[in-house]
């Protein structure tokens, strides 16, 4: 039998229990408010950040770079001259800057950078493209400023992974300078449902379900108006020649890990230099265990000596 | 005829729409969510924060002081030896430490000190006197590390603006070293409703309505088990003698804008050094705005101004 979201997988920490918990809150919120509006939905994710503890040694910024809000992330002594470029998860249609401030600039610090966290524009107001669009805005102005494209790194979470991949994609379509790697957080990929993780792993994913996914897909594709199958909304479905040096990650016990699977198989075919790394027993997103539970300071090591490789 | 909440008073600043947008919002979610738990106001009440600028130039640390957690604000630079004891908002059962750090971050940068915002124990979990109760064990495990108590400044916005009182009266109870000064933005003291304000001002605030805080004193004072003049819950009925100097602040707008004042009123006949500012048009904790709105960053200037006076 498979063990429910609330027991802790004996591969993993007390400490990462925070995560979980979180999310079969949610999870509790969703199932018992059927009429759960988009603007408490929003409410809630914004508590992400809630299991990342507060970074020592980082200050803020709030600036608009090329037309898109956000907060910079500026670690003591970072290296200017990098970047960042972080779009946050949340299904294209949750989460903020603010429910993502604490993860970037772990990660920033780590990697001894600096990181841009994007507000950019949500749906289901702004279907795609608008996301990967504000992420070009970004790249493209961050370059106009002299930050070689090198030394930008495009990288997110869920939904803010695939538009890490999918801006690196539309710059390239576009013959625009790459940026210099390209970073996946428990990418969200596939807007067609198709994941063999989504049935293996439900009874172990303590937030994501189908349902949950077919109301995002809804929003960012515009209720069907953009096929499902479209590169730049479904990265599976993009040839991925070229792309940078790519970094993905995801939780064992997620549903969506099959995503990143699939994503590093296709990245590795089309001649990609591809690191994933599978978290055993660990949730959707699990670098939000930063400063908080092992697993998570791990990764963000791990993620750093990759970045210096 | 009095104008709407949604109106922006001609004295005010068009960005300070932005808190009463927020509140407006807010009162929205409340009026048509009947059923409403606790866990929703809670996380919707976490979205204080938004109307507030990330201030430059301050780190955070997260840590727990005499037993209660809590996120320090360190403005690059501060003296160290002189402490906000920083006690939020939110009727004493929503609000967080979280949502009230970069407020406690701009006021701290901008006195040239640094700032320990607690996350005490909330009602109704946690009725009257645990919050007080928190607040001084804070204050007593500072004092406890060498900070000298008069380097130590209670200070709070609406309820926690009366824990900024009620723990200055608590250590004077105890016969224990009371801190420097006492600062409360909005002060929520009176737990039985008698404000003019409620009833004068209640067309244009926002957010405060005699249901709402009848619901929180229910909360905090256990369903009536903890009467409503209780000195240390109701500072109104406090024998002020012998208090620091206390700076006090409300918007002109707010249904609480008697509190306030009456304890200005109290606090001089006690002998106390009191400065009180109304800020013409402004809504409930309006510092709130700070790095956003002039009326903010102008208040907090002058709150700096008194500190150093």
């Amino acid at each position: 039998m498979t063990a429910a979201p609330s027991a802790r997988p004996t591969a993993t920490s007390p400490e990462s229990d925070a995560l979980r918990a979180l999310y079969a809150d949610w999870s509790d919120i969703i199932a018992t408010t059927p009429d759960l509006t988009m603007r408490l939905f929003r409410s809630i994710f914004d508590e992400w950040h809630q299991p990342t503890r507060e970074p020592e040694d980082v200050t803020y910024r709030e600036e608009t770079v090329g037309g898109v809000p956000g907060i910079w992330a500026l670690p003591t002594g970072a290296d200017a001259s990098q970047v960042l470029l972080y779009t946050h998860g949340g299904g294209f249609a949750v989460g903020s800057a603010a429910s993502h401030r604490k993860l970037a600039a772990h990660v920033a610090k780590a990697l001894g950078v600096t990181a841009f966290v994007l507000d950019y524009r949500r749906a289901p107001e702004h279907p795609h493209p608008a996301q990967v669009e504000d992420g070009v805005a970004v790249f493209t102005a961050l370059t106009g400023r002299g930050v070689a494209p090198a030394g930008i790194t495009t990288i997110g979470d869920s939904a803010g992974g695939n538009l890490a991949v999918a801006v690196a994609l539309s710059l390239r379509e576009q013959g625009l300078p790459l940026p210099g790697r390209v970073v996946a957080f428990s990418p969200w990929l596939d807007m067609e449902n198709t994941g063999t993780t989504l049935v293996t792993n439900d009874a172990t994913d303590a937030l994501i379900t189908v349902p949950l996914l077919e109301g995002m897909i809804a929003g960012v594709l515009a209720g069907g108006a953009v096929p499902a199958t479209t590169p730049l909304a479904n990265p599976l479905h993009a040839d991925l020649t070229g792309l940078p040096r790519l970094y993905l990650n995801a939780g064992g016990a997620e549903s969506l890990l099959d995503d990143a699977v699939r994503l590093a198989e296709r990245a590795r075919a089309a001649g990609v230099d591809v690191t994933l790394t599978v978290a055993e027993g660990m949730q959707h997103v699990f670098p939000f265990l930063a400063g908080n539970a092992p697993e998570a300071d791990a990764e963000i090591a791990a993620l750093a000596a990759w970045y210096r490789g």
